[in-house]
């Protein structure tokens, strides 16, 4: 399926026109929900969570068979502010990495059964830094989205987007603050690891960065304050709901790309979950902002799509009790 | 391995002389931990939890591979007092379920890559009404703790116990009163449904079984207030513990069975975590006074390990990154 957008204007469009739930089999899904061997409500989010799943796969009775994680990477310009305690070097060690096997989204993309995909993202030219420029023009942050839309296998029946790119807790932080106001200081946080003074030095670049781009929609900041794999996050969020694909969000950086959709349209998130909330501070409060509960709190700040992965079993085993459970009168056993 | 006790006081000696944490292989684990391809302390409680599995285990880079969930199910005398939104008959229908695969264990065991044993214990004599008398003398406790402790296959790597039986939120909520004190309603929720009515029930006879059954340790606790499943778990997670297998506790009966250890001997749970946190409001006060911190919190409430076969993947997939990831050195990746 190729990218059927070459502007903004036409993803914007696209967004509009998304597929919604299948309000027939979220339906067919909550009565049988209803008559499985366990006490109502029993088994908490989990059947919250099925019933989700099987409205957005059309189903009452679906599975999970083929989860894909996918990785974008990308290089900022803004690591010129001296915003990472990591070189930018690392984001292509890292991919290489990945294509190694040696990452922790190896692991837990294997231990969820998920297939795993690497993009990097021309991380031989960083985007701009936006503290003095937008960071892509609209060609480039299409060209993103576009990698991202195209990165989506059909076949994909759960999707997780992770993200690579030192500097990019920055970039998220600066589309967090242009989104939702408050103070730079409110959505700043450790990244990788920066000291005292690499906060501070971080919130004056969200500071100068959102003074510098104010207005426009979710989008609009994406491109003048995002990244390549921000955008292709997003462009992948956003072919997954053409395809009534399920998505698991992953941390801060994830998230942030997933607001740009949002602020643009607003149920463009109506199919996603939140994977997880990262000890990045400032991710429950994006959480909140979105409304999103998150799966699991285990204090992970990784990125790689670590979070949104080690929930995929979360959702398969709920969709595993959903349609694989006996009813009450299938298993001969008294109801209350 | 046959039972080695015949008496509660032999089994008390076991627990003073169970093993402890291997610190050799734990010091291993933690320096291979500050190697691996990630900032520091990036993966929370995964690191956590993957050094404190191969202490356990005995070794620096373990893995998980033959995790095993044993259900004991067992009938309660207190059902007499209208403690249950359930008829006692659905303890031995659910066994039923259990054994054709029906249940959310049998799905959530699969998804987890666990085997899943199933325990009846003398179902058609049930415990005795502890509001009357004790639940069970010496030797049917002893019984119950030796049926516990030899369901554990010595090839198991992971251990989640877990139960079913009508009417044991009642004798779980009696355990923690006795054990911890407070007041009778403190510990009592609405278990698999009761209405109001069935709650205020619920603490009149708790409150009158604990000042029938005042004095003695854990063990003498699990006697008078358990039943023969609290019983198994308990005597399961003693044998895990003689063999170093980790344990995953499960819901708030799992936990109360697993307090009147530690109540005994009080690191009897540190080869332990918490899977999850349940809905029933009580567990977390009993996860609070065992000083664990859940690993899931999904609101739920069914028991039948359901929230320690969940908590599986976390684990396996917490080892799977300590024991599979690179380090800085071998993926060439630079150094913060």
């Amino acid at each position: 399926m190729p990218a059927t957008f070459s502007t903004l204007a036409e993803f914007r469009t696209l967004l509009t026109h998304a597929p919604k739930i299948d309000a027939i089999a979220l339906g067919e899904a909550q009565d049988r929900n209803g008559q499985l061997t366990k006490p109502p409500g029993a088994l908490g989010r989990l059947e919250d969570l099925a019933i989700w799943y099987a409205g957005w796969r059309g189903t009452a009775r679906p599975s999970i068979d083929a989860p894909q994680v996918i990785i974008f990477a990308g290089n900022h310009g803004v690591t010129a502010q001296g915003v990472s305690a990591f070189p930018a070097e690392v984001t292509e060690q890292m991919v290489m990495n990945f294509q190694h096997g040696g990452a922790a989204i190896n692991q837990l993309s294997k231990a969820a059964g998920a297939s795993l995909d690497v993009h990097a993202l021309s991380l031989d030219v960083p985007t701009q830094d936006f503290t003095q420029t937008s960071a892509m023009d609209e060609a480039g942050v299409v060209d993103a989205l576009v990698a991202g839309w195209n990165a989506v296998a059909p076949h994909t029946d759960l999707l997780v987007v992770g993200e690579m790119g030192i500097g990019n807790t920055t970039s998220a932080a600066a589309i967090a603050h242009a989104l939702f106001g408050g103070q730079a200081e409110d959505w700043v946080g450790r990244g990788t690891g920066v000291d005292d003074a690499g906060l501070a030095n971080k919130a004056r670049v969200v500071r100068e960065a959102v003074a510098l781009h104010a207005g426009g929609d979710g989008l609009d900041t994406l491109m003048r304050l995002g990244g390549r794999e921000l955008a292709a996050m997003a462009g992948a969020i956003a072919k997954a709901r053409s395809l009534r694909i399920p998505v698991i969000l992953d941390g801060f950086i994830c998230t942030a790309a997933a607001a740009c959709l949002a602020q643009t349209q607003p149920d463009a998130l109506d199919h996603t979950v939140a994977g997880h909330a990262s000890a990045e501070a400032a991710h429950r409060a994006l959480l909140a902002q979105l409304d999103k509960q998150p799966l699991l709190a285990l204090n992970m700040r990784l990125g790689e799509g670590s979070g949104g992965a080690l929930a995929i079993n979360i959702l398969k085993s709920a969709v595993a009790c959903h349609s694989g459970m006996a009813t009450f009168a299938e298993a001969g056993v008294s109801d209350a």
